[in-house]
C-alpha cells in the first residue's frame, strides 16, 4: 500500500519501567518526529526488559533488518543499566573503558567526584563512537548502525542535534492534515476510493474528540508534494459534495 | 536476573500514526498496569505499521511465544483499519460477518444509520469471540490467545473490565518504591550488593527531577511481600549509613 522511503530505522526501548507501566515512554515520539525530519522512516519499535539475552537477540535481529537502530535506556551507573555490555556482546566486541569518555567525565565532575559508580558509564564496546551529551555529561555511543541513547527524555532530546551528520537520510516525508466535523463511517467509502487512486500517498484516518465535539483528521503522507496536493483536492471534492464542515484541529 | 511470573503477555500496537510521531501511545501503560493487577507479566511490546504482511508475521510469532497477545488499533471502519482481516489470515480463518456483532451494531445505531462503513466493523475472523464495548458500540474480539482492542485510549480502557474473566493470571507482582534525595552514582555499588543478595526481587533505579530537585526512585518488584520487605530494610540500612534523605515522590 505504502511506498517506502529508502532509509529506514527501528527503535529498541530497553526498560522494565515501561513494561511495568510505571513510566510512560515518550522517546518514541521524539525520535519518530526527528527521524521524519531527516528523511528516515521509522518502521518498528520494540520494548524489551533489562534482560541481556533478550537485548542481544533483539538487537542482532533489528540491526540486520534496518538501516539504523536506536536504543534508549540502560546506560546509567546502576546494576540495572546493562545496555552497553549487551551491545558489546551482540557485536562480539570487548567491553572496555572508552578513553575519550573517561576524559570527558573526569573533567565534567569536581575532583574526587568521579567515583566508581560514575566510571561505569565510560565502559563501552570497543570501537564505539561517542554521542556527546550537552545536558549531563555522560555520553551515549554508536557502533556501526546502532545508536545508544539514554532513557531520560530531556537528555535524549538534547543529544539528537549532535547526531544529525552521522545519519544519512532519504527524501523527507511530507504531510498534510484535513480535519472534518464528521465520523469515520460517513467518509470511509469515499476515502477508500481516493486511497485506491493515489497509491503513492499514505492516507490515515484518525477520529478525535475535541472541545466536546467529534471529528476525523485525515492525514496525507508522501515524499511528493504534488501527490499530496492532488489527493487533497480529491478529498475536498467529496467533502463538499457531502456538505461536511472542514475544521481547525 | 528476574524471576518470571508464570503468565506472560505481549502487546502488538498497530498504527502508522505512532511510528510517524503524530500520536503518542498511551495504551501500553494502560494495559501494563491492568495486566500487573491480574498477575500477567508484560514481556514485550511491538509497534508495527498498517501493513498486512508485517501484522501477520508479528502476530504469528508473538502468539506462539507468549501466553496472551493484545493488539491495539486498526479495527475501525476506514481503509487503513486492517487488523481483523490480518488476524483472520494469521489464523488461517475465514474473514466473515460476525452475526452477534451485526445484531449489536444494528440495534446500537438509529434506523438507516448502520451503513456500509459501519458494517465493516462486524467483519471478523470465523469463531471470534466478542469483546463488548460499553463506550461506542463496535466490539473488539478475541481468537484463541489473541485479544484485539481499539486504538482510541478511552474506548480501550472501557473494554478491559469485560475481559477480566477471560484472562487467567498468575501471582500478581507486588512493588514498593523508595525515593531518595541523591544521584544514582552515589548508591550504585550498595544497590548492586543488595540486588546480588536478593535474586527474587527485581530492583530498578530511576533518576527523577521534581520540583527543582534531583532524586532517585528505587523500585522493588516481587511476587513475595516478605522478600520486598527484607530488601527494603537492606536498602534503608545503607541509606542511613550514607545519611541520604528519604523523600516523598
Amino acid at each position: 500500500m505504502t511506498k517506502n522511503t529508502k532509509v529506514n530505522a527501528a527503535i529498541l526501548i530497553i526498560g522494565n519501567e515501561i513494561l511495568s507501566g510505571r513510566t510512560q515512554d515518550t522517546n518514541t515520539g521524539t525520535l519518530a518526529n526527528w527521524l521524519n525530519s531527516i528523511g528516515v522512516k521509522l518502521v518498528e519499535v520494540r520494548v524489551v526488559p533489562d534482560d541481556e539475552k533478550i537485548i542481544i537477540d533483539s538487537l542482532n535481529l533489528l540491526r540486520k533488518k534496518y538501516d539504523y537502530v536506536f536504543t534508549t535506556g540502560g546506560i546509567g551507573p546502576t546494576h540495572d543499566d546493562i545496555t552497553a555490555q549487551s551491545v558489546a556482546k551482540a557485536f562480539d566486541k570487548k567491553y572496555e573503558i572508552h578513553k575519550e569518555a573517561f576524559k570527558i567525565l573526569e573533567s565534567y565532575y569536581k575532583p574526587g567526584e568521579f567515583n566508581e559508580g560514575r566510571q561505569k558509564m565510560v565502559w563501552m564496546p570497543k570501537d564505539a563512537q561517542l554521542i556527546l551529551n550537552p545536558t549531563s555529561g555522560a555520553p551515549g555511543f554508536s557502533i556501526e548502525n546502532v545508536f545508544c541513547l539514554p532513557g531520560v527524555p530531556s537528555i535524549l532530546k538534547s543529544m539528537l542535534g549532535g547526531l544529525k551528520n552521522r545519519i544519512i537520510g532519504g527524501q523527507p516525508v511530507l504531510s498534510n492534515t484535513i480535519s472534518l466535523r464528521t465520523v469515520e463511517s460517513e467518509i470511509a467509502n469515499s476515502l477508500k476510493k481516493v486511497q485506491d487512486k493515489n497509491k503513492d500517498v499514505e492516507i490515515g484516518s484518525y477520529p478525535f474528540f475535541h472541545a466536546g465535539k467529534l471529528g476525523v483528521s485525515i492525514v496525507l503522507r508522501s515524499e511528493n508534494q504534488s501527490s499530496i496536493d492532488d489527493c487533497n483536492s480529491q478529498i475536498l471534492e467529496f467533502v463538499n459534495e457531502k456538505k461536511i464542515e472542514v475544521v481547525d484541529r
